[in-house]
């Protein structure tokens, strides 16, 4: 039996703290497809609680369609897909609290940028001379989507490096991911699931948890994104990061245009994350699948935190005009970054140094990922495989094992290193070795290799069981 | 009959809508107290809705309060204080647009600050060089409650400055009011409703409205708010501007006492908005509410938007302990300043150019006060009565005539000068002569004098009737 009583920590109104329930357990598979529920005279009575109440909240769920109604026989859960007890009960807070500041001797973050290449001088110089330039405008507020000026010059560099057809007024300046997140939750309203490779990266999944989105995983057919399942299961929003997928390839053109025909067809949303876009060290950069756009159903979302620095909190979404009138006449902006720092990074731009500071990370980056592989080569020459191209600020290795990627990723942390999983370790498990992800953008050298040693010494009596 | 049709704009699950919907019309006045609500399967035919969606928002209206039902007579508005339909209907992002850019050719703005003051050689030589003792650390997320370090140095001025009694731990850097405010509607999960002063600032209102809270005005009595208000309605959270109340004048003790106790006794909490507390003109500033709290009720609200500038979108808040803790152990925030800039406003604090520069805008502001004062005085010596202390950044004046607040605003900006109105046109207009604010910060003297002349114009056929 189910335990459906609501507990004390719990807040709200009853209906919402039952509906939040029964969600949860549904998500977290503890309520399987199929099951029926209790009658809503008894679970009055169970919990006494209102008939109201469990009105309210059973009409909810059956509206959301997590319960289904037969006549004349009751209440069925629908859960073809649970999306696991752990994901479920994930908080993000600690998820990034361990992150940021982490007790591991060697932490391969998947957030973490390079610690010395950040180019300090010109940009005490280009805070300075900004605001000099901008000191009659520095005692009033700013466009709520960010100043005119840097959106005119994100939107030259965005057309020409990554052929993102845009004009200034699509672009909306934000605080971070979290935050850009939020506003789809606001502006998205009729949507409240987004699918979501199932090898995806755990912490945009906790994001997007976060923010009222049920995270689908959808699985993939010979590693590329099944299109079909997207149709099959009603889904309107896809999170994809066409560039460098979880994988480390990038997205067919033959998917990029399946995905396309998708969402023209079921007037869905494609958001495209291009975090890490810049970054790909073998032949051109692949461009963006927003280009390929003809419809406005891409959602582009692009970061200073990777290329330049996240202590900046300072990110953009490039929004079909629809949304983004939608996002202006409904007053959803809640913030933007300082405009002293949005005219610095104008002034970056304008003068060509982003242009250069990418080349230069492209360069130093690039560098790291091909020493992280020999590494990673030469001491575990039998038992790990390195997928996808030559790109990003992580690789993904799938580990010759039979343990599970928690596993592994326990054994490591024994050992004081720091390695990460994807969002689904339940889908990982069922198809084959588990794969584990390590980014290299924060490590040095140094601790590049003493890292790979110490998982060596980990792993080694697990390794090909 | 009312028309509960729902618009094709709308979105989201149809209970919401037909929920948001009638819940519109309640706040709005539209359907009064004590109306009989069609029964459900009439609202089922007439919208061509299921019974489901309608019991669930219907079910939702009941649990929240806003219906009764009667047994075997149906379900009736419970309505006793509509917030006025203007007011309901009313858009943050058009009312702040507005503000932000005015057409007007002179705007007493309530939010602008002074255009020439602002320490521009100061907070370049902050920037930079805080910049450069911190470049270790420039390539890292920081903490999402804000620099520690900043957080000391805040703690210490907010501890001498406005006797406010906190810890580090307890402050919360954050972008804006608008976002503290969606954090607090996110951490006070069971409060669905703040009161406030009846004659409190419209802009305010509707940020709260805007985050899911309910505002209530509370009426007032001999000019002060009436804490049994609060008690016998079932509210829990009341914000105020205790060092400075929208008439002019600061908090009275003996209702800071009645509040606390009112907050103490009914678990409530009281949000202390000390945006101008550091603008006394005559005799010392008043302390902050907050450090007579001996349990942990108060709010604590500040900017460095006021005394600095708003282009850095920078505020905190001081939050009870167990809040603070519920904020971060739930990862409710999303966003932060930047790091380089706090660390040039700690910069700016520990070397004690803060202090200095409020002792000066201190000065500034007194000077600009009094010469609105005087100009006001000076051309309508006979219709007009200004109220309050002289604090803050504004005067509110009452208007010697039969027409509404609205009225007056309309035809000053006519005449092309913008002024401002309270939050509850309809209880002013019930309690004598309609209340204008001007606000002073951001108008240089040549306009103040410019301003009241067609103010003067403006209003010239209407005074005094």
């Amino acid at each position: 039996m189910i335990d459906l009583k609501l507990t004390v920590e719990d807040d709200g109104p009853l209906y919402m703290q039952l509906y939040r329930r029964i969600r949860g357990l549904i998500l977290s598979g503890d309520l399987q497809d199929g099951l029926k529920m209790p009658s809503k005279r008894l679970l009055c009575d169970q919990l006494s609680l209102s008939k109201t109440t469990v009105e309210t909240a059973y009409g909810m769920l059956l509206e959301e369609g997590f319960l289904h109604s037969k006549p004349r026989s009751g209440l069925f859960v629908v859960n073809p897909e649970p999306i696991g007890k752990a994901a479920a009960q994930q908080d993000v807070s600690s998820s990034f609290k361990d992150v940021r500041s982490s007790d591991h001797a060697i932490d391969f973050s998947l957030l973490a940028v390079d610690g010395d290449s950040f180019p300090v001088r010109l940009w005490r110089a280009a805070l300075a001379e900004s605001l000099s330039l901008n000191a009659n405008a520095v005692h009033q507020y700013g466009d709520p989507k960010g100043d005119l000026s840097l959106r005119v010059s994100l939107a030259q560099y965005l057309r020409t490096s990554r052929e993102v057809s845009c004009e200034p007024e699509q672009i909306v300046i934000g605080t971070g991911i979290s935050y850009s997140v939020f506003l789809l939750s606001r502006i998205l309203e009729g949507i409240t699931s987004i699918a979501m490779e199932e090898n995806g990266i755990a912490q945009v999944k906790e994001i997007f948890d976060h923010h009222r989105f049920h995270v689908i995983p959808v699985p993939l057919e010979e590693n590329e994104l099944t299109v079909n399942e997207l149709a099959s299961r009603n889904i309107r929003a896809v999170y994809v990061t066409p560039s460098h997928r979880p994988s480390g390839s990038p997205m067919p053109y033959s998917t990029r245009q399946q995905l396309l025909n998708w969402a023209y067809r079921l007037d869905g949303y494609i958001i495209e994350d291009d975090y890490d876009g810049e970054f790909r060290y073998a032949g051109k950069t692949i461009p963006s699948l927003q280009g390929l756009d003809q419809k406005g159903v891409v959602i582009y979302m692009g970061t200073f935190s990777k290329a330049f620095t996240p202590a900046l909190r300072m990110n953009y979404m490039v929004l079909p005009v629809h949304l983004a009138e939608k996002l202006h006449s409904k007053g959803q902006i809640l913030s933007h970054p300082s405009r002293p720092e949005q005219w610095a990074m104008q002034w970056f731009m304008e003068r060509g140094h982003w242009y250069r500071h990418i080349r230069r990370m492209r360069h130093l980056y690039g560098k790291k990922r091909e020493k992280l592989v020999q590494t990673v080569n030469a001491h575990f020459p039998n038992y790990v495989q390195i997928n996808g191209d030559s790109a990003g600020l992580h690789i993904e290795m799938r580990v010759k094992t039979d343990r599970t990627a928690e596993k592994l990723i326990e054994l490591a942390a024994a050992e004081g290193v720091r390695v990460y999983g994807a969002q689904n370790e339940r889908v990982n498990r069922s198809s084959g070795n588990p794969k584990i992800y390590l980014g290299f953008g924060g490590v040095n050298e140094r601790d590049m290799e003493r890292g790979v040693r110490l998982l060596k010494a980990a792993w080694r009596d697990i390794l090909g069981e």
